[in-house]
C-alpha cells in the first residue's frame, strides 16, 4: 500500500540513499544489489539517487564499475536486465570523505541538494561501517546533511555495543543527533521470509495458537550453524564472539517473535511492544545454563581444516567462543517452565538455520506400545527452516500402511521452493524497502535492545571475568558434547542431531 | 502379535475358509484375491484350506480356473508369484449345494473333516450371498458344519436389513444360531488404511486432540462420490438406494470413529463401546436436513451418458435416490452444534472419498485485511483422502514469499504413495485377517447396528411414505443444487467443490 | 417420575420388602427407619408390606416393638408423625427361619402370597446378614420365594469378597440364582447427597469441566477419618481391615465418579460403563505407594483410649491395618500423572469425609511475591465435604481489603445446612427407593466390582504374604507419619492437616 | 514498601498537599477525611502539611472548623481519635487566592517554603475545581509554586474534556506545564477494593484464567445504578450526561481491567499498556448499540418524586440522558463476539454497582431436562459487587438435597463484610496514598484517555447532532424498556433484573 502513497508524492519528492562505507564488503555484496533489485522490481520511487560515501578516492564511474560486478537479476525474469542495470548505475554517485568530517558531509549535502533540484527530499543513510565511527558519522550526517524538509533516516547494522552499558551509551549518543523515529537498527535475520511468516503462521491459522503454550510445547530450539570458520577474517569476530554475534541479536529476536503474545495490531509499535514484553519476562542467563566451544583444527578426507586460533587475524590464545548453546526461560503464564534452547556455531558439520518446536508426549497414549522404546521419537515436532532452504514441516505419527499396526513418524511438509517457484527476495531488499516506507516493524527499538542486552550482559561479563575456556571441538564436527549435556539437563534432545535426515 | 499365537498352535490346528456364494462377483474380485494375498504374505496359518460353496455344479479344478484369473501379486514383489499361486490354488476346493439344505452342508462338513485330518479345526464362513438367504445359510452352516472343537465364525456383508425392524429381526435370527462373538459384520470401508489411520492420527499425535472439538472445528464433511452409475446392475441397488448403501453404514461408521471419545484401550469392545456412545448421542435425521437426488441422462463430448432409470434393471418410475446429502448433529459436550455433513452419490463428475475437517475462523484475526474478501477460504482445513489415492493434507495460511504481505493457503501434505512406496493392502485382506485372528475392532456389533439404524430409519420411512421425488442431476455433474442449499443452511461450503484442485 | 409410574400400577400391584437379618443392628438402625421415612414421605407404593426374617423366634408384635424404638420423623415436619408410625408398623411382619432352609423360605412365600392377595407382586429382599450366608439365602429366596409375576430383586451389602477370586466366586454363585438385573450391590456412600451432587457439579456447570484435568488439577484427595475405634466390635473388622472396609469400595467408587468421562446419558448403564472405564485405566496399587497404620492406646486429658489390639474381639497380635493411605494413578489422557490420594482411618483426631481437589500453581504468577514463602498455600482448592456436615467450598486468593497489596486465601462457600434448611435424607432412603424403582445407577455392577478388586488384590495379597506390620499411631492422633512421606513423594500436602481450620 | 523508603527520607523531606478548591463539597466530604484517615493510619510521612486554597477569605482556624465536621475515625479503632484529629488539624492551613493569579500562587509558595523549613520538599496539588479553570491553576501552580528540589504532582478529577478534541486540547495544555509523570488523572472507581481485587482474582487464581475468554464467557455486564436523581444539583450534570459522567470513564476503566491481557508485571506502565491495548481493540460505539433514557416524575407510596427536568438547575427542555445502556465489542482473539454490556442510570429502583460475568450454556448438557424450561437461568454467573456492599459470588448449579433429582442454582459466595470485619478504606485514601508514593497504576495515562474518548466521541456527537430524545422512565423504576431490547438483540438478559434477589 505504501507504494500507492509514494505514487502520489513521487512526482514532487526525491529519495537519496547514501551508503556510508561504500567500499566495504557488505555494501558491495548486499546493499547495492538489494537496491538494484528493488529498482528492478519497481519498488523505488521515481526520483531516487544512490550515493556512495567512503574515504577512498573514487570517481562516480569507478564506483559504478565496482558495484556493477555484483548486481544480478532474478533468475526467473531476466528480460531487460542489462538495460535496467545501466539505468540504475546512472543514478549512482560517489563522494569521498572522512567519516568524522562535518565539512565533507556538508559537501555531500551540496551535491545531494543539486540532484534533488528543489523537490521535497527524503534522505536515507545506510551506515555500513565499523561501530567505533557510528557516532561520528551520525553527528556529521545529522548536522550537515539532514534533509531540510523531508525525512532523514539512518540505518545502522550490529554490533550495537558489547553489553548493556556500551549499548546504552551508543543509544544515548545517537539520540543526541537523532530521534527514535530516525534510527533503524537492522537485524537482517528479521527480513527472512520464514521469520516474517512466523507471525503469519501463528496468528492467521486457528490450529497453531491453541497449541502455542506450555500445555503442549515441551521445548523450542533455535539453531544456527555454519559449515565454515572465520577463514582469515576473524579479527572483528574475535572481539565479539558467537554469543554477541548471533545469539543476543538474531536468535533472541526470533525467539521474541516466536514467543510474544498476540499484538493488538501488526503496526510496528504494537509488535515491538510485545517483543519487549516477552524479553522482559525472561530470566537472565546464568553461566550454568550456557556451554561455549571453540573449533580446533581437523584433518578429514585428506584435507586439513584450520582451527580458530590458526586464523592469522585471531590471537593465538584467544578464548573467544565460536560456538555456544544456552537454555533460556520465560517466566510468564504462557511459557513458565518451557526450555528455550539456542545453539549457534561456526565450523560445524552442516549449514543450518531453523526453529524446532517439540511438542509434549501424548498423555495416557493408547499407542505407546506401538512405538517401541524411544518415546521421544514419537512426539510431534514443527520445524521452520530458514537454511539451507526455506521449508516448514510438521512431524506426525502415522500408521505404516500394511497389515498389522506399526506406527512411524512422517512429515506433513511444505517446501517453499516447490510451492513458490519464484525467487525469494533477499532480506536486505525487504528491510531497505521498509526503511524507505517508514515501516519499523522489523527494526529494533531502543528498549528492545536494552532488554536484550540485559539478558546477556551478566553472563558475558562473568565469562570474561572468569576467563572461562571454551570446549574445543573439531572443525566440521557436531560441536562440543557439552551442548548435549546442557540439553539433557532439561530433558531435551537437539532436533537437528537425530539419526535420520531430520 | 496374533501371528505368534498362531505359530504355536498351527502345527496342531487347521483353518478352513468357506466362501459361500463362491461363484459371485465379489467372491471372484475381492475375496479369493484377498485370501491369496494373505497367503502370499505368509499371513495365513500353515494348515489352511479354502472351500467355495454355491449352487452351480463345478469341479475343484473349474473353481481354480475361475479364480486364478483374478489373483494378482503385489506389484512391488513379484518373485515366486507363479509358484505361490499354484500352491494356493491347490488348497482351494469346491462344494456344490443349495443354500438352505442342511444335507448339503452336512456333506460339506464331511469334506472339511477329511481335510482337517483330526486336527483342531477352526472354520470361517464368508457369506457372499443375497440377504434373503443369510439366515438359511447360517442355520445350515451352524447346525451341520460348525467346528466341533475349534471356533466357527461367520462373516456377513451388508445389507444388514432395510431399517431398524428388519435389521433387528435379522440379528434375532442370526443369534438363534450364533453368539455375538461368532458374527463378523463386515464394512469394508473400515478396512481402509486411512480409516485405520484416523484413530492413530487423533490419539498418537498431541497436536490434534486439543483441536478436536466444537471450540475449533466448524464442520466436518464425509464425502463419497463415484464417477459412474449403476451401469446395467441397478437391480439390487434400486431396492436400497444410496442412503442405505453408503451413508447409513460406510459414512456413519467413519463419522463414529472420527467423533468418538478416546477409548480406554484399542480393544475391540472398548472401541465399539465408544462408537455406540457417539451414535447414541446423535440427533435422529430429519427430512429437512436431507437432500436426495437421482441422475438423469446427459450428453457430453459427443457421448451420451444414460440416466438412472435408463438402466434396464431399474423400474422406469423409480424414485430411488442415487445421491443424498445430510446434516447430522451430535448432542454431546464435544460436538454440540457442529454440523457433520455427509454426501454420497453416483454418476458424479469425480471419484472421491474423503473426510474434510473445516476449522473455525481465527478470532479477532490480525490478518483479516490481508486475505481479501473470502474469509472462508482462509480457514484451516484437514483433509483425509481415501480415494482416488490415499493422502492427508492440512491447509494452512502462509505469507506468499516476496515483498509486501500477501497471504495464501498452502498445503502441508503427506501423500501416501510418495512416502510409502509399497502397495497398500486391500481392505478385504485386513478384515479377513482380523476375522481369522478374532480381532473384532473393525466389525460392527449388534448394538452399533441398532444405533445406526435408529438414526436413519425414521427418515427412510418418511421418504418412502411421502414418496419424495429426488432432484434430478445430469450424469457427470456435481450433483443436485439442493446439496449446496443444505450446506449453506448451516454456514457450510462443501470442501470438494472449491475452484482450485482442492 | 417413577412415582408416576408406580401410581398407575399401584392399585394392581404390591411391593413386599423382606429384610433378611431383621434382628441385626443395621436393620434396626438404618433399614427400618429408612423404610419408614420413605413411607412418611409418600414414596412407597400404596400396597406394600415389610417382612422381617431372622432366626430368632419373634412375633410380629415383638418385631414392631423393636423397630418402633428407632423410627424417627423429620425434624422439620413432625405432624401426624405418631399416626404415620402406627400405620407403618401395622404393615410390618415377621417370619422366623433358618438362612439355609428352603422350607422356611417356602413358608415365607406362603405368607407373602396371602398378603399380596392375588395382585401383581414385586419382591425386594434386603440381605442384612454376614457374607458367608449370602449364597444360601439367595438360593433359598430365589428358588422358593421369588415373585411369580412381578420382579424379584436382592440388595446385598459389602463385603463382596475379600479379593478378586473370592469376589468372582461370590458373583458366580449369585448368578446361578439371579440375573445381573436382579442384584443390587449397595454402597451406602453412593447414596450421600454430595456424592450425587458430584456429577451435577461437574456436568451441569460450565466452569468446572474445563478445569477437570491434569492441565489444572495437581492432585485429588479422598479422605475418610473416624474419631473412634472398633470399640469392642472389632471381630468382623479384623478379618477385613481398613483397605477392604473403606478404600476398595467407598473411596474407590467416589474416585470413579470423580474422574470418569462424561457419560452419554445419566442412565445407570451409561454411568456404570464410564466408571468401569476409569477403573480399568488405573495402575494397580503397589506396596511402595501404600502406608498402613494401626492405632495404639493413648492417654489424653486424664482419659485412657484403648489401642486396637486392646479390643477383646481382636487377636492380640493382629496386624490388620486400621489406617491406610495410598497413591493411585489413572493412565488416561485426562489424568496422566495426577496423584489421586486416599486416606482412611479409625481413631483419628477428627471425623471427616471429603474430597479435596488441589489445583496447580498459577504459571508465571504475577503475584508471587505477594504471597510470602509458602506457595502451596496459594493454590486454589475445591473441597466437597460429606462429613461432619455437607458443604462445598472453593478456596480462592483475594486481596485483603486495606491499603497495600496483601493477598490471602478466602473461601467461596456453600454450606448445605444454611442454604437448604430441610433435613437431608439418609443415604439408605435414596438407595432403597432406587432399588424399588429399578434405578441401578448407584449400585455396583459385577464388572465394576471386578475392576475394583483387580486394583487392590495384588497389594492385599502382598501385605498378607509379607506380614507387613502397620505403623502404630496414638488413638486420637493425626495418623502415622508415613502418610505424610507418601504424599510428599508426589509433592502433595494433605489438605485436611493445614494449620487453619481447613 | 514505599513506606520504608519514605522512612529513610522523611527526616529530611516534607510533603505538602494543597487542596485547590478547598471550600468545595468534594474537598470537605472526601479529600480532607481521606487525608485524615491516612494520617490516622500512619501512612503519611512524618513532615507533612495540608493547605487549603480557594477564593473565599478564610483563616486557618475557619478552615479547620469546617473540615473538622467531616473527619471520622474508623469504626473499629476509635482510640485516641480525638487527639489525632487535633494533631491533624494543626497541620492544616489555608491560603485564599484567585485561581488564575500567578501572584497568589507565588504567595502560597512563600508560605509553603516557610513551613518546609529548608527540607527537601515534595508537593502535591489536588485540583478539586471545575474543568474550565484546570489549565489556569496548573499554569500558576506549576510556574510559581513548584517544588525546587523534590517532586511536584497534580491530581485532577474528571471531567477530562467532553470529547476527543477537548480532551486532547486539555492534555496539550496541561503538558505545556507538566510532564506526563506529574499528571495524576484520578478515577475514584479504580480505587475501590473490588476493582483492585479484580486483577488479583484473575491472575492469582488458576481457576479463573482458563475460563476468561469467548470460549466460556457469554457476556459481561457492567452495571451502575443510583436510587436518586440530581436533586437540585443538576447544573453540572446536564452539561455532561450519564455517558460522559459514568460510562466513558468509570465503567470503561473497569471493562479495560476486566478484559486486558496479562501484563508483564504489576508496574503502572505495564498495566496501563495492557489497558490501552484492549481499548484500542474495541469497536467504536454506534448509535444502534446504545439506548438513552431520562427519568420523569413519579408518585409512589403517597410521595412525589421529581423528574429530571423538574430540577430547577436543569433546562426545561433538556434531552441530557440520565440513563444509558450500551453494547460494546472487543475485536481481539480473546473476546471476539462477546457482548460487553454497560448500563448506568440515576433515579432507578436500586443502588447497585457490579460486574456480572455470564458463562455459556453447558454444551450437550446431560441435565437439561432437570432444569425446566428456562435454560438461561441455569448458566453459571460470577458477580463482583461493589455496591451496596462489596461481595463476590459465583452462581452454580446444584442438586437440591432430597430424593429425586431436582437442580437449582446456589451461590458460592464471599461477603467482604463477613470475611473481613475491618472497615474497607475509602477509594480516595488509596488513590491519595498512591499519588504520594508515585504509584501510577490506578491513574489514567494520556493515551488511555485518548483511546477511551475515541470510542465514545462519534456516538456522543451523533446523539447531539441528531438531538436524539431519551426514552422517559419513571423515577424509581427499572429504567427504560429499550435497555431490554438492546440486551435481547445480543441474546443477553440483564443479570440485575432477575426475579430473585440476584
Amino acid at each position: 500500500f505504501f507504494i500507492d502513497i509514494l505514487d502520489k508524492e513521487e512526482a514532487l519528492s526525491t529519495l537519496s540513499i547514501t551508503v556510508v562505507g561504500a567500499s566495504g564488503d557488505l555494501a558491495k555484496k548486499k546493499i547495492f544489489p538489494a537496491l538494484f533489485a528493488l529498482y528492478y522490481e519497481d519498488c523505488l520511487p521515481k526520483n531516487f539517487i544512490v550515493f556512495g560515501y567512503a574515504r577512498s578516492k573514487l570517481t562516480d564511474e569507478e564506483l559504478r564499475n565496482i558495484i556493477s560486478t555484483t548486481l544480478t537479476c532474478r533468475i526467473d525474469k531476466r528480460e531487460n536486465c542489462k538495460d535496467k542495470m545501466e539505468q540504475f548505475l546512472k543514478r549512482c554517485f560517489y563522494h569521498s570523505g572522512e567519516y568524522n568530517s562535518e565539512e565533507n558531509f556538508a559537501e555531500l549535502d551540496s551535491k545531494l541538494k543539486k540532484k534533488e533540484a528543489g523537490k521535497l527530499s527524503n534522505r536515507l543513510f545506510y551506515l555500513s561501517i565499523p561501530p567505533n565511527i557510528f557516532v561520528d558519522v551520525v553527528r556529521c550526517a545529522s548536522m550537515k546533511a539532514s534533509s531540510a524538509y523531508g525525512w532523514t533516516r539512518v540505518i545502522v547494522e550490529k554490533p550495537f555495543g558489547r553489553d548493556s552499558e556500551s549499548s546504552a551509551e551508543l543509544t544515548r549518543c545517537l539520540k543526541k543527533y537523532l530521534t527514535e523515529d530516525q534510527i533503524f537498527r537492522i537485524d537482517h535475520y528479521l527480513g527472512k521470509e520464514l521469520v516474517e511468516n512466523l507471525s503469519v503462521l501463528r496468528f492467521s491459522n486457528l490450529i497453531f495458537e491453541p497449541l502455542w503454550s506450555r500445555n503442549y510445547i515441551r521445548n523450542v530450539q533455535f539453531i544456527f550453524s555454519e559449515d565454515f570458520g572465520t577463514e582469515g577474517r576473524g579479527g572483528y569476530f574475535d572481539n565479539y564472539g558467537i554469543i554477541r554475534d548471533i545469539m543476543q541479536n538474531h536468535l533472541l529476536q526470533i525467539l521474541a517473535l516466536f514467543a510474544m503474545e498476540t499484538p493488538v495490531s501488526l503496526d510496528a509499535e504494537d509488535v515491538r511492544n510485545e517483543k519487549v514484553k516477552v524479553l522482559r519476562s525472561m530470566k537472565p542467563l546464568e553461566l550454568e545454563d550456557v556451554i561455549i566451544g571453540q573449533y580446533k583444527g581437523h584433518n578429514k578426507g585428506g584435507r586439513a581444516y584450520p582451527g580458530y586460533t590458526d586464523d592469522s587475524t585471531v590471537p593465538k590464545n584467544s578464548i573467544t567462543p565460536t560456538f555456544a548453546a544456552a537454555a533460556l526461560f520465560i517466566n510468564n503464564a504462557r511459557w513458565d517452565g518451557v526450555p528455550f534452547l539456542m545453539k549457534a556455531g561456526k565450523a560445524l558439520h552442516r549449514k543450518r538455520a531453523e526453529i524446532r518446536v517439540q511438542f509434549r508426549h501424548v498423555p495416557g497414549n493408547l499407542y505407546k506400545r506401538n512405538f517401541g522404546t524411544d518415546l521421544d521419537k514419537a512426539t510431534n515436532e514443527l520445524v521452520l527452516r530458514v537454511q539451507p532452504d526455506e521449508a516448514i514441516y510438521l512431524k506426525i505419527n502415522n500408521k505404516v500402511p500394511g497389515l498389522g499396526m506399526r506406527l512411524d513418524r512422517s512429515d506433513l511438509n511444505l517446501l517453499y521452493r516447490a510451492r513458490y517457484p519464484t525467487e525469494i527476495p533477499d532480506a536486505y531488499e525487504r528491510l531497505l524497502l521498509d526503511a524507505i516506507a517508514g515501516e519499523r516493524r522489523l527494526f529494533i527499538r531502543s528498549d528492545e535492545l536494552d532488554a536484550a542486552w540485559s539478558l546477556f550482559t551478566p553472563l558475558l561479563k562473568e565469562l570474561e571475568a572468569k576467563k572461562i575456556a571454551p570446549e574445543l571441538y573439531p572443525y566440521g564436527s557436531r560441536g562440543p558434547v557439552g551442548a548435549h549435556y546442557l540439553a539433557a539437563k532439561y530433558n531435551v534432545r537437539w532436533g537437528d542431531l537425530g539419526g535420520e535426515d531430520d
